[in-house]
């Protein structure tokens, strides 16, 4: 691996999002010195010399921002059935006439990994305009071992394109496809016995998560493919409670889940489960404003029990077809009530947890990654009020750094 | 004035947004010709020939945007309210503490007309991203002569610092200022006698617009402030019935309003006036959503009775906080049930007829202004659905030419 040059940030106002923080705490501007990707020190100490240097001008410098749930890879659009719908076409109909998931499989099957590429990567800009340095990118529209293979390889392929960094995750789980209709044991079979060894093998995917819901996978089958996930090594993550309480939130938290993801019908033992494995609460307020729920996720209960909340766009053709994660951070304020502050926590810190990367990622901290955003916002409670602006001046990927105005 | 190039787009596919279309009518490729800023033939005749050519490649062409309701200039930010309110602060002390409307008027009145442009660039660049080539920008937080007008300067000059057509609206009535506390009708002595005659003399505004609510003005001096305008030559508009049904609509129309906007609370009576008088409903799904309104504007009902439906973005530190008119499209579609035809058809046809401009502005046909958007964009019900990416490819403003991408 290619040593990288040393950077010296200078003159930052730094919000480092550490672990358990009074308030903001924005610093006095201050210098960050970058060797290798790491941060090495931060310091008031302005004698710190380096041949090469970034004047951040007195601006808020945050940790990079991570989209912990996305299904950034997809072909096809979903613009017709979101018209039709529109036009008072019942959903039966736009089913019966290819609409749904199953478009976006049929499109996704069709396309080449290549295709795939370059179709995320106008999605993917979006985001980086909004802070992302990190995003996670699920399968799940393949639903054969190639297909999610190429959807898989496709989006870490993302990483040769951008500075950008890929967290994978295989969601064979996502829904039954058309092949095993009325079979869904059996699509779980090949699931197990063949995609989830074979990605781990491969190291194609970080994590394994599943639909659990009454439209996607049961309990016991959701604990068939945990288990086999972890048989192979692999770290697991749920969709869980999102149209009705199934305890698939429970089930993922006792197996060592990292996250549990939507959770809009989540009840008190549920939220006790998350307290005691300590497991991320992540909230998509994207796909809660698109379908236009009204049922709200326990927010209190998981304030009371300390819960981390991770906040993600969710970014899908078909329930959140949102390329913008600050937007998403205002639909979180809006429409959940969370705090600036809790927001800005769930796309830095609590989401480097959801990914298991809470470690290196997440904060600004001596021994970090520099994944480091330089924005024109004089104020963090910006990032989740006004949007449409671009405000992001600059950002760092494990120390490279790249002008964005 | 100078003249202006001549031009020729060719391989454009158009979508013209005429008057009363049978669905969007996408055309097959073809040229469009523009001499001295205005549409001179669009043709499928490959023959015509111009030393300026610009191929569209077969994209997707559309009149350029329209944002025919905006309160773009403004000083100060609101997002320390808007983290004070989400913390549970009520209402009542971020006011006395200085928040609200009257902590921009402040920061308004503070700023030089230099300062006020510099600070709404940002802004307009989120909405000419989105497509915009016209914004309507609103008065309102000047409250005195010399900062009402200052105000409307500072939004005329954003057309010297980027392709843009401004339109703007004097918004005295916008709320009583704090040195006319408990003597509203001597404020609007003030905005009859000397604010309406001096910017109608030096021709700073195109229209009057009112805030009638009860936190507003009420309908006798609404009709004060709009007779005194219409005495002036100049056009009216009002924000009516967004918080309860005061009658403003009714006589708006009545009086020969441009557009009547918000309207959640207008029922058939008042939507009966808008038909009489061809009026139009200017609908702002942002305010809607970030104030987590529920009162839905009579969609059906305007439906019915043929009201020609504008959508804007309300662009407002206080209330809308997006400049994003795609981002609002959405919203419409989304919060109000809206068609994406009928939200483009919001931000074209109708957006022109909401600030009297239609008759050269809103459409692309022969003779029309040459305000032209170029889109990354495959189908045009793609504008209200997938947020967050950069889609304008290029754009005509008065027929000059500038590339986004
Ligand atoms: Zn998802
Ligand atoms: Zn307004």
């Amino acid at each position: 691996m290619s040593k990288k040059n040393d950077i010296l940030l200078t003159n930052a106002k730094i919000v480092s999002m550490k672990e358990n923080p009074q308030g903001y705490q924005i610093s006095e501007p201050c210098n960050i010195y970058i060797q290798d990707g790491v941060i090495k020190t931060i310091t008031a100490d302005t004698s710190v010399q380096c041949s090469n240097q970034y004047d951040c001008g007195g601006k808020l410098v945050t940790p990079g921002f991570i989209d912990s749930h996305t299904h950034l890879i997809f072909a096809g659009s979903r613009a017709h059935e979101f018209e039709m719908r529109l036009n008072g076409i019942p959903y039966q109909e736009i089913a019966k006439n290819g609409g749904g998931i199953l478009s976006t499989v049929r499109a996704t099957r069709n396309a080449s990994e290549d295709e795939l590429v370059s179709l995320a990567l106008p999605r993917l800009d979006g985001l980086i305009r909004s802070g992302v340095t990190t995003v996670e990118v699920k399968s799940g529209y393949g639903l054969t071992l190639d297909d999610e293979v190429k959807m898989l390889k496709a989006a870490k392929k993302l990483e040769e394109s951008r500075r950008i960094r890929v967290s994978t995750t295989l969601l064979a789980a996502h829904t039954v496809p058309p092949e095993f209709q009325g079979q869904s044991d059996k699509y779980v079979d090949l699931i197990c016995e063949e995609i989830i060894p074979y990605v781990s093998q491969e190291k194609l995917a970080d994590s394994v998560d599943v639909f659990c819901e009454s439209i996607g996978f049961n309990l016991a089958q959701t604990e068939r493919v945990f288990l086999c996930a972890k048989e192979n090594g692999l770290a697991i993550k749920g969709h869980t409670e999102q149209l009705s309480n199934l305890g698939g939130t429970a089930l993922t938290a006792k197996l060592g889940g990292r996250s549990v993801d939507h959770i809009e019908y989540l009840d008190l033992d549920g939220v006790l489960e998350l307290q005691k494995y300590g497991t991320v609460a992540t909230l998509l307020p994207g796909a809660f404003y698109f379908l236009r729920e009204s049922q709200l996720p326990p927010i209190e209960l998981l304030r009371q029990h300390n819960i981390p909340i991770a906040v993600a766009s969710d970014l899908n053709p078909g329930t959140s077809p949102f390329s913008d994660l600050t937007m998403i951070m205002n639909m979180g304020c809006t429409l959940f009530g969370l705090t600036p502050e809790e927001t800005l926590r769930g796309v830095t810190n609590n989401a480097a947890k959801a990914l298991g990367v809470n470690h290196s990622r997440g904060q600004l901290s001596e021994g970090f990654d520099a994944d480091i955003a330089i924005w024109n916002v004089t104020h963090p409670a910006e990032f989740s009020y006004f949007q449409g602006e671009s405000r992001l001046h600059a950002r760092l990927v494990v120390g490279e750094l790249e002008h964005v105005e």
